[in-house]
Parts: C-alpha cells; sequence; structure tokens
C-alpha cells in the first residue's frame, strides 16, 4: 500500500503579514509569499457577537484565507489563514498596542495560565486533484474543475484549531516595566511571546508551542493531510 | 521593600557551540558570547553509570559550565552551560549522527511522548557581591573576594533541570525517509527540534518549549535571580 504520487507541489501563500508566522515556516523549510489580506477583523468580530474566543481565532482565520483565496495572486496555490487570540478567565484578549494596557494585562496574567488559540484554514485552490496525475486522498479536491482563478469560494478547504494553555510566571513591577518598555508586547497577542524576551517571563506551555507563536506547523500538516497533500510536499528542498 | 540596586549588568558567557541555543537567547534580547567546553561527554557519562537521563543532563551541563569557567575568557563573566537529554521509556537518547540510527528512532517514537531533559548551570565570576554597589541578595555571591580571575570553582553557581515532556505525531515512512534525508534530525538530542522541519511532526509539549531547543530562558530568569541578578539585567537595550 504505498502512497500514491504527488503532483509537484503546489506554492502556498500565507495570508498573514506577522513575521513571526514567516519565521515558524522558513524555520520548518516550508517555501511560501505573503499576500496580506484585507480582512476587517473588527468588523468580523462584531458581526459574531456571540462567538467565544476560540471561535473567534477559526473565524477570522478563515475569512483571511478567504479573502486571500479570491485574489488574482493566490490563484493555483495553497492559501494558508492563521489567527491568534489568548483567552484568560473567559474572556478574549487581542494585541495591547498601548503601554498601559500591556501593564494591565501583565498584572492581570503574572502567575496564571490562559489559553492562546490559534485558528488556521487552508484553501487549496491549487485544483491538483484534476491534473491527472495520480489520486489523492483529497476531500472534495478538483471540485471546480481545470480552470484555475480566483475562486477561493468553491476550492476545497479545511480548518483546525490549536490551542495551548501558557502558564506565566510570577513577575515583579520592575520586570513588567523592564518587558513593556521594549515595545515587544504591544504588537502581541496576549502580550507576551516565547519566542523573544517574553520567554524569560512563561513557566509552561501545555499544547503546540508553534500555536503560542500563532502557526501550528503539526495542525497544518494535518490540513494538508485532509486535502491530499504531504506537508513534505512543501519542504524547500525535498520537492 | 524595594529591589536593590543592581551593579552594571555582568556579560553573559554560553558554554554551547550549540547553534539553536544561541539563536534563543539572541531572540530573548540577551548578550553574550560563547566559549565552547572541552568537556569529554562521554568521560561523564562513563563516570556515572548509575545516573538517569535527567540527572545526566544536569552532570553535563556543570561539567560544562566548570570547564569554561576555569578559563580566562570567562573572567568575571556568569558562564552559563546547559545539556538536553532525551528520555523515552527510561533509555537516554543523545543526538542520533547516523540516518539509519536516526531512522529507527523515529519509527520507535512517532506517535509517542519521551521527556527532554535540559540542564542548566549558571557559574557567577562576576564578583559583583563586593564591588560595593549594593546588596545582591545573592547565594554566596563574592565570596571568593575581589580578584578576578579563572575560579570557576570557588564562584557562586546554581543549577536546574528543565524537562519538558514532546508528544510526536503518528508520522509515515515516506515522512521519517523526508525527514531523515533533510539531515537535520542527525545532530538532535532525540532526532527532532520543534523549531525545524521536525515541528510539523511534534503533536504537543507540556513544559518549556525553550527547553526542548535547549536553554529554557524562563530557568534562566531563575538561576539568575538565585544569584542576585535580574534578567533584565542582561537584555541588551535595557540595562
Amino acid at each position: 500500500m504505498s502512497v500514491p504520487p504527488t503532483p509537484s507541489a503546489p506554492r502556498l501563500v500565507l495570508a498573514s503579514a506577522s513575521p513571526a508566522r514567516a519565521r515558524i515556516l522558513e524555520a520548518a523549510g516550508i517555501g511560501f509569499t505573503v499576500v496580506v489580506s484585507e480582512v476587517d477583523e473588527d468588523a468580523v468580530t462584531e458581526a459574531h457577537p456571540l462567538a467565544g474566543p476560540a471561535e473567534l481565532a477559526l473565524l477570522l482565520a478563515h475569512a483571511k484565507a478567504e479573502d486571500v483565496a479570491a485574489r488574482p495572486e493566490a490563484a493555483g496555490a495553497l492559501v494558508l489563514g492563521c489567527d491568534s487570540v489568548f483567552e484568560l478567565d473567559g474572556a478574549a484578549y487581542g494585541k495591547p498596542y498601548e503601554p498601559a494596557v500591556a501593564r494591565e494585562r501583565w498584572r492581570l496574567q503574572s502567575g496564571r495560565t490562559g489559553q492562546l488559540h490559534t485558528g488556521h484554514s487552508l484553501i487549496d485552490a491549487s485544483h491538483h486533484g484534476t491534473a491527472g496525475t495520480g489520486g489523492t486522498g483529497g476531500t472534495g479536491a478538483g471540485r471546480s474543475g481545470t480552470t484555475p482563478g480566483p475562486d477561493g469560494g468553491n476550492a476545497p478547504s479545511a480548518t483546525a484549531l490549536a490551542t495551548a494553555s501558557v502558564t506565566f510566571a510570577d513577575v515583579t513591577e520592575a520586570e513588567i516595566a523592564a518587558y513593556v518598555g521594549s515595545g515587544e508586547p504591544l504588537q502581541c497577542a496576549g502580550a507576551f511571546t516565547i519566542d523573544g524576551r517574553g520567554a524569560a517571563f512563561v513557566s509552561a506551555v501545555h499544547g503546540d508551542p508553534n500555536a503560542v507563536i500563532g502557526l501550528s506547523v503539526s495542525t497544518l500538516r494535518s490540513l494538508l493531510r485532509q486535502l491530499g497533500w504531504s506537508v513534505t510536499d512543501l519542504w524547500d528542498s525535498y520537492k
């Protein structure tokens, strides 16, 4: 029962401007290009007033992927959208932006455990299921025929949530002041990261640590499998 | 009860040739230089036949730190030694080096959970406790007087183990072949990493993910505190 030969690898488009997500893909040997979505995140959030933090991460990830998949630049590509939301005591926290907000958050989360939810949405506009190069095992691959084009709405897709719990160290006021002063937490969901200065203040993660940074590669592997691909198809030098 | 003012920050010497450990410190904003130890790891291991994987990681980390702290290049510095050992079913696994060994390990660990132990040893030859710049709260700081020099044996030190459990995805033979073919796992304790291609095949970590990569910054923060320093003292631009 050998694996059927895969057609030549499609290109991956990352629908995110996040440098941290790009670094994860680069380190994981996965080639990609970036096309930033123009999704109005506040509008999506307001349109789903009953969505919890986890559902919100999934909704926003899928909205980003759909937005980019509909563009000409993404024709024939796999499009990955991701969105991260931090949850503490049931409330959703995005990026703090302001130093005063970041300080307040750290006073709240010091010594405690929250959940980092990263939603992943993968849309396959590569049409590889109809290319006549072998079976794929994908779910619905090739449904939209052989015409490549901006048809994110019809292309097969898969979504998944990766949630990791994050336990913070007991931090001092001086540490909070220094960390906020560094500027790092202002642009991070949850006001921290584990791949920067914030690593000093996170004592444990339970889950995929790359989900905490913003993109779970093991989740991407699962989504690729659902659509008939192997993650190794996307590796830079192992196509 | 305010924190006493710290003297000017000492320099940190990393007693490890590991590029992954260096990347963690760089990302965490911590300035350092590298001085590679000449510890004979096999000799240390053979000298402690009853040591389990966790104890071995600590012994090797301390041996590396002591070796480097005794050198003139480390005079007046904080010296950090680290060593990582992977444990599965009670057995210790280091780097596989050979493709055939790496393949065998992956067939064994696919779908299972092991422990990554990283030992940390911090030796403080900075003598800041006697510099007359204020109290430090350190344990035994300054014991060896004001003469800076290669005295790793007398300088205050602290050690700690950071253990994280690692759960592997169920991987296929094709994925194992591609991963081993990439060369990445050959030089990694446990034949994997979570900050590279291996991220696709690790579904979860329980513990500090940076301990899995080779250096837990939160553990370094704790060791620094034991010796009277704050991790923020070592931050590049926030001294």
